[in-house]
């Protein structure tokens, strides 16, 4: 258990999506403004936008506007979450650079989540693969660590399904700890099944995020989904604190010494923005308390 | 870094004293009800009370009531902090099994805190030690991961003040991330300068507690302090979260295969009349949450 850790680490921050997606809608302005805010801070993969439907989630309207609206560079990856072929094509149409598809490995969570099987979405991520070689497809495989329905979920599974998401074409999977059931032992063991090449989506639900992350980190995982403030999950359940804070996890990689190229205090400013514009403070102690770094002031 | 994590630990649970301390007084009563939760949910190490001036801490008077009014018996320790020779006495006096001292490896906080040096406190403490052959005392080193006046704090002169907190008497000493300034790097530094027999206190002024906490535990520490609902600190300032909450350690160490003899959802009742005494929600995302083996109600 544990070892060496990386030397670098990559963090997609999700906020302007998985985090302001249960929110009371923002404005699109807004949300370009919280992306330049990460941007400024020195985040290089952003999830901005999710192709869905306005009626079913509002908060996400306007995707193609927000897209338009932000400055674009080869330094930066933009993705979009898209939930079928027509939102994947919505998002191509949009110069999205990266695209997110969910599937759960829990039956019942996906059953629950978008009305049909886990098979049934394996075939639909085949299907927007196969139609979208402009832009590299991440799935993203919800409760990998547990399932608020059926309980443990068996390590060899998702090592099985994160196969045939590669053989279908995704480039990239990520593992979802959506309900905050992971520990550092199950990290561990679906790691061990797995592979480190996989990236890490984790909330807080438990208090455990970070220390998730950093058994990850032993393990040799380098990728990370984080929400500036740990905005996310649903701001009227107790408990459902959201995902994992991006400055939480870059403010204790930067004291280990595991490069992100991501500023602290830059994410501090933009966390406070994504306060401002849910209009509630933010979960992340990060942004509440500054680095380990800012000392007390009028200290002699 | 890491290793096999130890098959036990031993959890102090502060809730009473370091948890409700700047809180609005809550009655002796009540106080005693805290206690007896945290005894039937398993927890047999409580910090029950602090013999101070109720004038200057309003919220820890009646201490020797709180002592007088719990059932007693072998298998649980009570422990009370206190500041001084007198307090030291009062303790005694109410059958104490344990005193807890303090003393910052940050001059600039010692004489903050109170009002005299780090080597006046020294010296308090040589005498409490040498005037209570009945019951150990534990030294709580506050600072010991950074300081928020001086910042950085050198692991060897953690390690030489331990030496000479053992040497004048002291049964144990507890190193405290008084303002959450630890991360597993600091960690590992302090530990590997001052050995796995200590114990910690951690704060979750960063989100950093319980990462700190297995840090620590792949280490070979087994002591921790904690506090039920993650009480403690600032209730008005914004990130200043408290200690590391009983219910997430225990919750984490349960799926870690680590024994403490605690039941999670003991704590979580415990902490639910916690809240309830501090008239709002605890911190804790377990007490929310529940343990991750508390799956959806109504689950096909």
């Amino acid at each position: 258990m544990g070892g060496a850790l990386p030397t670098s680490a990559v963090i997609r921050d999700v906020g302007p999506r998985d985090g302001l997606q249960p929110e009371t809608p923002v404005s699109v302005a807004d949300r370009v403004r919280l992306i330049e805010a990460l941007i400024t801070a020195g985040v290089t993969r952003i999830e901005a936008a999710a192709f869905v439907s306005p009626k079913a989630v509002p908060a996400m309207a306007g995707a193609a506007e927000v897209m338009a609206a932000l400055p674009r560079s080869p330094d930066v990856t933009l993705t979009a979450l898209v939930p079928n072929l027509k939102g994947a094509k919505l998002a191509l149409a949009a110069d999205v650079d990266e695209l997110t598809v969910t599937i759960s490995i829990s039956e019942t969570y996906n059953q629950r989540n978008v009305g049909m099987s886990s098979a049934e979405s394996e075939a639909v991520i085949a299907a927007i693969c196969a139609s979208s070689p402009e832009a590299p497809v991440d799935a993203v495989v919800s409760c990998a660590f547990g399932s608020p329905y059926e309980g443990d979920v068996d390590p060899a599974a998702v090592a099985a399904l994160e196969g045939r998401l590669r053989d279908v074409g995704c480039a990239a999977v990520t593992l979802a700890d959506t309900t905050g059931m992971a520990t550092p032992r199950r990290i561990d063991e679906v790691v061990d099944a797995v592979g480190p090449s996989i990236g890490l989506h984790l909330h807080d639900t438990r208090g455990t995020a970070l220390v998730n992350a950093y058994a990850a980190l032993q393990r040799g995982v380098t990728r990370f989904d984080t929400s500036v403030g740990g905005l996310g999950g649903s701001p009227f359940a107790h408990g459902a604190t959201g995902n994992l804070a991006t400055e939480e996890l870059v403010a204790m990689l930067d004291d280990l010494g595991v490069v992100t190229g991501i500023s602290v205090e830059g994410l501090v400013d933009a966390a406070a923005l994504a306060s401002a514009l849910v209009g509630r403070p933010v979960p992340s102690r990060v942004a509440g308390a500054g680095p380990r770094s800012r000392l007390a002031g009028g200290a002699p």
